[in-house]
């Protein structure tokens, strides 16, 4: 692992995935830059990588390597500088702003080629679709960037929406944010006996009442199918009163969402406490 | 089957359950009154039912027998006349009115036991809640009984959130009605090669924009999972139009749902067409 797990995302979460796959074998080698990968006679493959702390080189031999190597859009290959469409040169990727309009206003760019989008294709697709609209159907609804729902498909599952708790407080500052969270047990872990110590929901809300959620983050079974509609409820300026005042539905994991009633400030115990 | 499968519930939905429990090989039988279970000498259990229709008597014999009698409350041995609480002599269930209060204004009564309310716990904890803080905090907020998220788990699941098709057509007329429904197949059924026939969503909204969305219904895997956030889009007064505007997290199955763009009313076929 060149830098932390899961840059971007909330940081808190990302130690809990981590820890997740940790606990189920995963080793980590962190400050680590892959150099070299090198067939042996067995068949197996020499991975070399050093340290970038020490500046020491190591090696391991595996049965298979999945090297992700990162995304870079082929923007040197458009010549853009001739039609005076800038790019950042380190990401090469193409300046846009709100309206994803490029240096040249009547050139556009959407989707991973611009700078500073999320790499997800139904982002793409949606800004696309707003794009559109506002070029040929006399819209001017701009992309919501912000309140972009993801999940990252970890052995136990990270859900997400809206904003990270450093960025709100960074955005709010800490006094104006309140977060709420809880650790819980999934009932189909309780059935097999299984370990739910990263089973872990957080909510970041504004602090004046009544409470705008500004970031929903879930860790467990099906996050992807949990985190979706709260994506809509967060677009639709829920609040933590109206989270509070919606009915959970039972057994279910996504119940616990409507359940957080502990904020960290408070300095309660989150850990779980009933079914 | 005494009446219908799933009475109360969306009738569609319900057609589908059903539809997909008996391609699975479960036989149903409607119309029929069970009279009587008899424990055969090979320890088989005997049941004898009435086909309400012909009036004929049928019997089978079965290893397992469940038998769903319903919930009747003790309300008799109340003696609720002499305190003056009126009852429904049929369901014998207290009488309400919104503020949970009963006929004798002082007296209150929460969940199953109250006449037209949902048999669920979290309804009944949250109505309980309610009613404390109107008692003794000082709060006016009633419970909300329409928005109440629920799942029936099926071996399909089926969840569903506000009003079924036929409730919104009583409530505010065909003409003012748009249903918006996409039949989908999951991830999951595609690696498998399962049958995804059942998989369906259906969108009530009312017709005038910005079509506010009055009920959601949703059948296929963790239905639970996927209803509860949607619950809170519609607690928060969520439109169609916002819907639209939800990016989706793929790949899962709730996406689906900000993905229905096909209304029953313009005809189109509505079965899955894509990934």
């Amino acid at each position: 692992m060149r830098s932390i797990p899961l840059r971007g995302f909330d940081q808190q979460m990302s130690s809990l995935v981590t820890e997740h796959m940790e606990s189920h074998g995963t080793q980590f080698l962190r400050g680590c830059i892959l150099s070299r990968v090198r067939r042996l006679p067995d068949g197996q493959l020499q991975v070399t990588w050093e340290d970038q702390a020490s500046g020491k080189e190591d090696t391991g031999a595996f049965d298979t390597v999945l090297w992700a190597i990162g995304r870079v859009p082929q923007t040197r290959s458009l010549n853009l500088e001739k039609a005076g469409v800038d790019t950042n040169p380190d990401s090469q990727k193409i300046l846009v702003d709100a309206r994803e309009a490029t240096s040249v206003p009547h050139i556009y760019a959407i989707g991973d080629v611009a700078e500073g989008r999320p790499e997800l294709t139904p982002t793409a697709i949606m800004a696309g679709k707003l794009l559109a609209q506002r070029l040929f159907g006399g819209s001017s609804d701009l992309m919501d960037y912000d309140n972009v729902p993801t999940t990252v498909f970890t052995p136990l599952e990270y859900g997400c929406v809206g904003l990270s708790e450093e960025e709100a407080v960074a955005r709010h500052g800490q006094e104006h944010v309140e977060v709420y969270h809880a650790y819980y047990k999934p009932l189909e872990f309780t059935v097999a006996e299984r370990d739910a110590s990263q089973c872990y929901i957080k909510m970041v809300c504004l602090r004046e009442p009544p409470q705008l959620v500004l970031g929903l983050h879930f860790l467990g079974p099906n996050a992807g199918e949990v985190t979706q509609g709260f994506a809509l409820g967060i677009k639709c300026r829920a609040s933590y009163a109206q989270v509070m005042r919606t009915v959970g539905i039972h057994p279910t994991c996504s119940e616990e969402v409507v359940k957080v009633r502990i904020s960290k400030r408070s300095g309660l115990n989150p850990t779980v406490t009933g079914c």
